[in-house]
């Protein structure tokens, strides 16, 4: 028996047309040198048909890519509403990559257009020749344009092109699965991977951030994304602001904590998103200089894991940090940390420092060798997937299936689930140490070695055994003076982990090799073992 | 271009999976003569699943309807997520209609097994013989079966079935466009008409009330749907409250204010939802003999006008009323008055006693004569027109095509609708008068004419005119003893009322002919007007 419910789609076009309609008062922020740019939602909405039809005149047609490569502000929420609803798809670049990632991207994604922000024209201007499908650049904001003179595209002024375009647009009927947005895992090792996230995936997953949950979105709140809207989609805020009815605040280029200060006190938001880092920086920044957060009832944080003392630091100034996890190939918001209700102070904290629950129409578990699903008893250590409507099912003209597995996404982390539900990532799944059928966490070990008050760096890495299939090796690097010996470092951490856990092998280095980024660099140490170029110690 | 988001379902499995399992240890509580009787949800999910088992070994299969005839229970809830998880087609009879109405019903939706609660089984088992497709029938609790005797029905109890059944059920894949569950409009006219919810219209409604412009329902809350279970799925806060992981409070039958007021001290519900009528109730039960309603964050009311009084009256204990509108074919519900956050005091109660703004997702506009679509300017009248994904879009097995326009619903309310969306019903369409292009509320006229000190009663309807096409017929039941005439009456509304809307028929009458439900009957009006049985006096 099928229902008599009306059919009607779930789009980007719908969350314009009611934000931008009903909400047309609430408004957009745009940080500047010279302090706030504002504009009303009912103006973006009207900016947004202008835009759409400039696209079309330039030739967008059907479901071609129109690039963005622009930080958080009015132009790129207009972007963000205009492409999609129009039927084209969105596709974010991210500006800190480098040139030949960003070239493969644009050229994966067949991207036709970008709108670039002024102030980026220096770093796309490099870039544009060896991006062959895009045809034009429209320059949004003042710019400097001598660079781009000379790279081969036909290049506009985004105020120009509103500015000459009716104010109305025919917003097509779409399919709630056509294609809405694009964005690129920035993947370690190999080029990066595509997701198309669809209408209907964006809705859900903005619906999601709104609920009691997630951010608990209303029109009473004003939302600030730090977190840039080349990096999924601003952890998809920009589109929940609108289906809330909330007013945005965006900071444009002044991501540091003076300046992020000044606009908190200034526009008063009420839920702000960005990385720890960020957070660190702005918590220092208050301490040393004072600053008040008190607008924020609720900041969502992630990326990676929130320190401990970042959410006890911003508890003391009354400010709520939420730990959130996803990525990329999850919309990305997918876990939020909000403790039970029945948890209090540091039971509480013992809550918010994991990476939280599913949200409310995903499914999550953690996967053993032989792909055996494991009890969420806490304990039981396996790869996190997750299934969802919100989640990627495959990448973009991209046979790879290794990803996937039964119709859920393998998220290359590691970890627990606890009974209610709470994920705690341990490891990546490509550092964890697969011993015996087993999973030892090359993270906790590296945790656990480093809190010895005579190590400075410890890291920890799975190399081959005959018998048990692979076995932790610990590199160590001891502070200057220091005589501590293996034996003494495995007596240590037998102290706090399980005896079948600890290194047999150990190897006092001067340095951990690192990435570009600053990570340690665990492929390095793999192969100076593979090589003989460690000097390993095995206890027995 | 296609999105590569995986393709999962919304449906209601989906919530029972989400809520049954990372928030099994909340509970649904059921209010008994004894006080509480607690489930927690993962017993209800084992439960659903055992139900599950029980109705296909009755010979539930694919589509089929299953009635209920049940309080707002722990056993209501479990059928809520069985029937519709299996596939069936759960159909909620109202245990309020006449018998006539119900075996209509049931017939109409060729309902094949019903459960009725214990204390229920006395008022349905006269209908059951009419009940011509019910072949089983499933009694839950206690009960005196002797009444179900030579009804013609398998006779079956609810705990042996359970008890019989396996735990575990091997729930479908579902298209979330497949009918979930069904309700029949209690139409005042005609025979009631079914409309049959999806599940991907159950899903997003319940989503749309866990978000800040819904009820903001998380985890952390326990949901008291005094509104009953058969009444529009309890303007679905119990899947609601599945999907935000909040508990259930459950009054069954102890609808009256005094349990109500130990319910609510006993269990400390943060949201409950009832009718205007049941909170008045409440109200002047606390007022009288005292109580503490302090856990209550958020009460939606609904069903009729909540009036200012009942707010400011709940405002006083602390407790905040948030009026609610829609109807059996909105899910229900499509507006919510929350103030803007700029409001406060006496300008927020101008925007709390409208019907408020529709919540995201849905469409809505006012349409004026010959389907001319009104300016939101808070002045053009309209009939008020919804559009969405959890409005009904058809009755089942029914042809009549004049409740829907070009794809939405016509509500049959009029009103008006503000620059900043607020609805303001004035008018049920069948009593809008519409004289000259232009609408005049009955209602208003009514309200303006009763706080007239000599009014007891008015009744305005629509005559036929021949120059204007409708013109206001008032008539009036004055006070013993006054003498206030017609044209005294039209000068007090003229000081309120544009000109043209003063009507020029008036009749003074000893009483307005009422419906069984106290409603005023205009029917009889109209007829007693065009059989000239009115004592009408017309001014110039």
């Amino acid at each position: 028996m099928w229902s008599t419910m009306q059919d009607v789609p779930l789009t980007i076009t719908s969350i314009m047309r009611f934000g931008t309609g009903i909400f047309g008062t609430r408004e957009v922020v745009t940080w500047t040198a010279d302090g706030p740019r504002r504009r009303s939602y009912a103006e973006v909405g009207e900016r947004a048909a202008r835009l759409a039809n400039a696209l079309r005149a330039l030739g967008v047609d059907s479901d071609q890519r129109v690039g963005t490569f622009m930080w958080n502000n009015a132009e790129h929420l207009e972007a963000y509403l205009a492409v999609p609803s129009m039927g084209a798809v969105l596709h974010t670049l991210n500006i800190r990559l480098s040139g030949d990632q960003l070239a493969y991207i644009a050229d994966h994604a067949e991207d036709r257009i970008v709108i670039v922000d002024g102030s980026l024209v220096p770093l796309l201007a490099p870039v544009l020749p060896h991006m062959k499908t895009v045809r034009h650049v429209i320059v949004a904001g003042d710019a400097d344009t001598a660079p781009l003179e000379g790279v081969g595209k036909d290049l506009h002024f985004y105020e120009d092109l509103l500015a000459a375009a009716s104010p109305e647009f025919d917003w097509p009927e779409l399919d709630e699965r056509q294609a809405a947005a694009m964005c690129y895992t920035s993947g370690t090792t190999g080029n990066p991977k595509g997701v198309a996230y669809s209408h209907r995936s964006s809705y859900l997953h903005s619906m999601s951030a709104a609920t009691g949950n997630g951010l608990g979105l209303s029109a009473s709140d004003r939302v600030l994304p730090v977190v840039p809207m080349f990096h999924a989609n601003a952890w998809g805020l920009p589109y929940a602001a609108l289906l809330a009815g909330a007013s945005l605040l965006m900071p444009d280029r002044f991501l540091q904590a003076a300046p992020l200060v000044e606009l908190i006190e200034t526009e008063r938001p009420t839920v702000a998103g960005a990385v720890p880092t960020i957070w660190a920086d702005v918590l220092r920044h208050v301490r040393e200089h004072g600053g008040d957060l008190s607008s924020l009832r609720l900041v969502p944080c992630g990326g990676s894991a929130v320190p401990e003392s970042l959410l006890r630091g911003f508890d003391e100034i009354g400010v709520r940090i939420v730990q959130a996890w996803g990525m990329t190939e999850t919309s990305p918001v997918a876990t939020m940390a909000h403790p039970p209700i029945e948890a209090t102070g540091d039971d509480a904290v013992r809550y918010r420092v994991t990476q939280g629950r599913v949200l409310a129409g995903l499914e999550i578990r953690v996967v053993g060798d032989g792909d055996r699903v494991m009890p969420n008893d806490g304990v039981a250590v396996g790869e996190v997937e997750i299934r969802g409507p919100w989640i990627t099912g495959a990448y973009v003209k991209d046979e790879d299936a290794g990803r996937f597995h039964d119709g859920w996404l393998r998220t290359g982390d590691v970890g627990t689930l606890s009974p209610d539900g709470y994920l705690v990532l341990t490891d990546r799944a490509k550092d964890v140490i697969k011993s015996g059928g087993e999973w030892i966490s090359s993270v906790e070990l590296e945790n656990r070695l480093m809190a010895h008050p005579d190590v400075i760096e410890a890291a920890v890495v799975g190399v081959p055994d005959d018998r048990w299939q692979e076995r932790p090796l610990a590199s160590v690097v001891l502070r200057d003076g220091a005589t501590t010996t293996a034996d003494q470092l495995r007596d240590f951490l037998a102290e706090h982990v399980p005896h079948w856990q600890l290194p047999e092998r150990w190897a006092f280095i001067k340095e951990v090799p690192k990435t570009s980024v600053g990570k340690f660099d665990k492929k390095v140490l793999r192969r100076n073992y593979a090589e003989g170029a460690l000097p390993v110690e095995r206890l027995t």
